[in-house]
């Protein structure tokens, strides 16, 4: 009975196409309400307001969809869903993230807002225009964008998955493997409570491989299979000047400038050559194997290209390709901000000065122990670290203040390339286009995969869905609807792996 | 007829004192009047009503006023009145400014809006709150602040000024100079079409004395001569990444990081001990002479005070007094903004990163030559300067673009603390206090004094008004209640200078 509904792959593919273009209207309806709704990861309520969206599109795909909840209500949700397959040796658990970053409305392009989805003409970096005149009906072209927060990441990944299943089964199709749905909610503040969840909840999430929907496709636009993400935790600097704002003229030079020395010490963190000076930074770190520097080798074709898209003359580190770096570990600055700049600046001596640092994991390293490693740092240079805002004995003690927060963090994940297993999601992407696969040992990326291998024995590889040109994680975030067809397709495919 | 008007100075501060204490409530009313008015420079609209607020002020008392406009109306006015005095043998011209620094409500205190003038216990860096229950007609109590954009730099100076005429005239006296009031609109913005205000208005402007009424008196709260001020320029920098945001796990340490680099070269213009590493920087200063030295040395009693109220352990420069630092050129990072930090911090790596520096001017440096200084430093890290948004031609040229925009500068100014005028103001001023008088060569902050020196070959003095913990440039800015009372004091005594 199963043969019987399984159709050859080619014949799949173009059932589940046809399907798709029979429907483009109302999947995209659903799409654009989908991406309507705010889901910051802080903003519970909305948050779960998605999940229960969510859920109603599984229930209209004939799901029964459930809400895993946490100890409490202030988890995000994960959506689930699974499908038992008769027959199935196999168990896959679809993983995809419906929650998205912060936004700064004021940051996105004139007419752009993170959650009035419109479409593009292309990125508004590159002179894309608003398609004013569309209307539910009209055509689609799949050279345009959808604008949104979490268009690409990682509501794409929620609408590749759900459609494929669907476009399978009213095809007439159906899987091969026994299919689960996990969607989560707090993948962008790391993941707090995924491994509550996995716990919770461990019996229904056993599987032999999570397949990861998420993060960008290659710059050539090729399919991609990844086999690991980085690891990854967020340290915030606060450093304290005088209590209160002071005149530059009349106190300049005299009162400690705090900006001026949070400048200086992010500034010796790292040199003019892209290398952190953070004693021990790069001692713990795996290097890739033969066969993971092979693959990067082969994929490492398109930095020329990219540097010139981006507007840049040279990378950081010249001599060293994009996807060769992400063998290291990285401290990257997110973002810094004291007083005020431009029309706005005046001539103060700020008293506080703010930055955010990333700190990426690789196979090898320990978030904590690279933690400990940059406040080793800081204290070398003589500040006193304190986890508060200062008291007035602290004030009186210590001539360099700084509080310095940690988030939570997680370590890296990496399947190695040769299991069967990874071979066979190879060739099921493979099977769906005719250019070749992408493979790479690592996304540059991250997420908490580590905490699936660990907690349930699965093995875990991604598949991302999405252009690389998204603006993740950033304003003017988007995705290229050609991208969302097909991974319809991809999706489908890896349901109905040999 | 003159001698029989003008009374002995002490009997006259009596008559001005008892004037004031019978007039508050209506010049109070008056001044939270003025401080609600919105005056940010750049505001012309808003800066024009307060010129004529000003104005109204002026015919209250009395006087003929007059907006003294400039080649355009995009000049903001100076306000201006005069008045001879028979046989007088002096002609001093007493300056304010009117129009205050950029505000950011955002980061006022609960409750504290910058043109909304309130009463304040005490300043709410130090736990003052909000006196709610006042209303017009209840006591003021001489210790409290008002908070507001402008209420101590500089409307004080226009407060105690037009007060201090008016009180004399209302107490039966006179003044023994010859009177010109000269407020001026474009301080804060370094005072652009000063100079063309001079030359149009030339005739009417010409006196042997300048008094400047703006600044912080001393930390002690005495009273305060100062025979200088520094000059002032921005340079405002703005760094450029790629074209658009980027993940910073997927092209961390591969992007340059905007943000990183501007950190970067602002640490390389000072050291650790607040020396400026800029070459040249320091070549050009005239040092204090011995009777300037004295005077400093004489005010410096107050650094261990002035760090403790501030919750500061110790000054940038160890060993060296506030006071005599002033002696120095000085580069201060005013602000720097690059992304987003906190909650709103995103793992992205920046396309820009902006920051504000300011260079003071000492007598001896030329504010140009001092950019030049810090342009070729720039330089020399390898940098390309640009004054407008990269082309695409440039980002491909060049690894590291910078724009960098020079505000209106100008240049310190000093008069000889031995002068006999110079003598006379400090005279006037003993007279009105029992506590030593302090006297400084030069001001920390900065006015372009320099242009009416050069442009009217007068003579320049500050006395300024208002309590040294005022937060001027910045936000909660406030002016203690008895500040403006007692340099009413101060100000009728300098215009019955003998």
């Amino acid at each position: 009975m199963l043969l019987a509904l399984v159709a050859p792959a080619q014949n799949l593919q173009e059932k589940v196409r046809a399907h798709r273009l029979a429907h483009e209207q109302e999947l995209m309806k659903e799409y654009l309400e989908f991406l309507a709704l705010p889901n910051v990861s802080r903003d519970h309520a909305n948050v779960r307001r998605n999940a229960e969206f969510i859920a109603g599109m599984m229930r209209r795909r004939g799901l029964a969809a459930e809400l895993l909840e946490g100890r409490t209500r202030e988890t995000n949700p994960a959506v689930f869903a699974e499908v038992r397959v008769p027959g199935a040796t196999r168990t896959v658990v679809f993983y995809a993230h419906y929650d998205g970053q912060p936004v700064n409305p004021k940051q996105w392009a004139a007419g752009l807002e993170p959650f009035q989805p419109v479409f593009l003409t292309a990125p508004v970096e590159r002179g894309g225009q608003i398609i004013t005149s569309w209307k539910p009906g009209d055509a689609i072209n799949p050279d345009w964008r959808i604008s949104g927060r979490a268009s690409a990441d990682d509501k794409a990944g929620v609408f590749a998955i759900l459609n494929a299943y669907d476009a399978l089964v009213r095809s007439g199709a159906a899987p091969t493997v026994n299919v689960k749905f996990f969607f989560e909610g707090e993948e962008e503040i790391g993941s707090t409570h995924l491994g509550e969840l996995l716990q919770l909840h461990r019996a229904k999430l056993q599987g032999d491989l999570w397949i990861i929907c998420d993060g960008p496709r290659h710059v050539s636009g090729r399919k991609m299979v990844v086999f690991g993400v980085r690891g990854d935790v967020n340290v915030a600097l606060t450093a304290y000047g005088a209590r209160r704002p002071l005149h530059s003229g009349n106190y300049g030079n005299w009162a400690p400038n705090p900006a001026l020395r949070l400048v200086t010490l992010i500034a010796s963190m790292k040199d003019d050559n892209g290398r952190v000076l953070v004693k021990g930074f790069y001692d713990d770190y795996a290097q890739f194997s033969e066969t993971e520097k092979l693959a990067v080798k082969e994929a490492s074709f398109t930095d020329a290209e990219l540097l010139r898209e981006l507007g840049l003359k040279e990378s950081e580190v010249p001599g060293r390709s994009l996807l060769e770096g992400f063998e290291l570990p990285t401290l990257n600055l997110n973002g810094i901000s004291s007083a005020n700049v431009g029309r706005e600046a005046a001539n103060v001596i700020p008293t506080v000065a703010r930055a955010t640092l990333d700190l990426r994991q690789v196979l090898g390293t320990d978030w904590q122990r690279q933690v400990g490693r940059v406040v080793d740092h800081i204290k070398a240079r003589g500040w006193h670290v304190i986890d508060h805002e200062p008291t007035d004995e602290e004030r009186a003690q210590f001539a360099k203040l700084i509080k310095v927060e940690v988030g939570d963090g997680y370590n890296a994940q990496r399947t190695p390339m040769n299991l069967p297993l990874a071979q066979a999601v190879v060739a099921a992407v493979q099977s769906t286009t005719s250019e070749p696969v992408i493979k790479l040992p690592t996304a540059g990326g991250s997420l908490p995969l580590i905490i699936i291998e660990q907690e349930l024995g699965a093995k875990v590889i991604t598949v991302p869905a999405v252009n690389y040109d998204n603006n993740q994680h950033a304003e003017n975030e988007n995705v290229l609807v050609r991208s969302l067809w097909d991974s319809i397709e991809t999706f489908a495919a890896l349901m109905t792996m040999p």
